[in-house]
């Protein structure tokens, strides 16, 4: 299977794809665009908008519908509807976490205003979020007894925004303060995969 | 089956849910709340957000993520990976408008910015939108042979953003430009239901 990533030179909207192709170990290909080239090539792809994925011969657009197609392929799914809307609400949060975080550190230029929402707003979520991973029976799981897409939005999320080196000295308190059990989450996803913690040594450091 | 959505008095993220329960004739109750209220009972909700939808005897929230179990609850959805996608991306699309018409004309109380958006860049999606629904053949739906809950997110952003009375002379001529076969595929799946066409002719008028 020929898989390649289009996306710009940032974690952002492709990293739980990332991270889903290295838990399950498979192979693929970056093509990573400038924001100089991408004008003028833009048109190439569906809605004007990266990350697209190529795989199984189709081109996919749309970062949460890509997530959710491969974790169907791969059999990180549920048919139940109510399993299926538990995962596909935590994708929800964490789509319109990295929108806020666009919106306020890219666009508006504002990191401390993105701080003090994550600590005035965010920490509702994040315990909010946690007494959904309690529910379940801290299982190291969000859903059920298996990873879903819930879980790699959810420890991408987690991981990436709070306990990675570059940023744990100012987020980690956060998380710790409102949600302790989302690191022990973290913590044991993170080593249920050693091809995921082998990818996460080596991936390139990157600020977004 | 007792249902209630919760929401503000706006079509806004409520409006597919709302179509889906009227395209299948389900009575429901609604409880709106005011902007004045929001602060002093939003804990009541899980991520201190609406809408949320009370059926089954569970909370739902996240507006995709409702729209989709309730599809797949009444039948309105694929098993398939792919056609699977092909719904969901189009959900995201919808998902994306909206919060640009949220942030431009409510945050940022911008609403001719909105509108060069819209002709400036969101033509070039409803193109994109279009060669969708042309793909699948002109069918009258935009994946398959049935109804799903591409068409439910579809029919809510082309018929109340462009079409319905309120807007119709600015924004139809847009839609008609880029996009014509769209307001085909509107007023096709509007007249495949009675009581579609029964609530959008008695629902409350709305801006937003």
């Amino acid at each position: 299977m020929s898989i390649t990533l289009h996306y710009f030179d940032l974690y952002a909207r492709a990293e739980p794809i990332r991270v889903i192709l290295n838990y399950r170990g498979l192979r693929y290909d970056e093509r990573l665009y400038s924001f100089q080239e991408w004008p003028s090539i833009k048109d190439q792809f569906e809605f004007q908008e990266l990350p697209c994925l190529e795989i199984d011969g189709l081109k996919l657009v749309q970062s949460a519908s890509i997530t959710k197609y491969l974790c169907q392929k791969l059999g990180y799914s549920f048919k139940d509807p109510y399993l299926n809307y538990l995962t596909c609400s935590l994708v929800d949060v964490r789509d319109d976490f990295i929108t806020k975080k666009i919106q306020l550190c890219w666009h508006e230029k504002n990191p401390e205003g993105w701080i003090d929402w994550i600590r005035n707003d965010f920490s509702h979520i994040l315990k909010a979020i946690e007494r959904r991973y309690k529910h379940n029976g801290e299982t190291g799981f969000f859903v059920g007894n298996s990873p879903s897409v819930a879980d790699f939005v959810m420890f991408v999320m987690l991981h990436d925004q709070f306990l990675r080196e570059k940023v744990s000295e100012k987020m980690r308190p956060i998380l710790e303060s409102a949600a302790p059990k989302l690191i022990e989450f973290v913590e044991s996803f993170k080593n249920s995969s050693e091809t995921l913690v082998n990818y996460l040594s080596n991936r390139p450091e990157r600020d977004f």
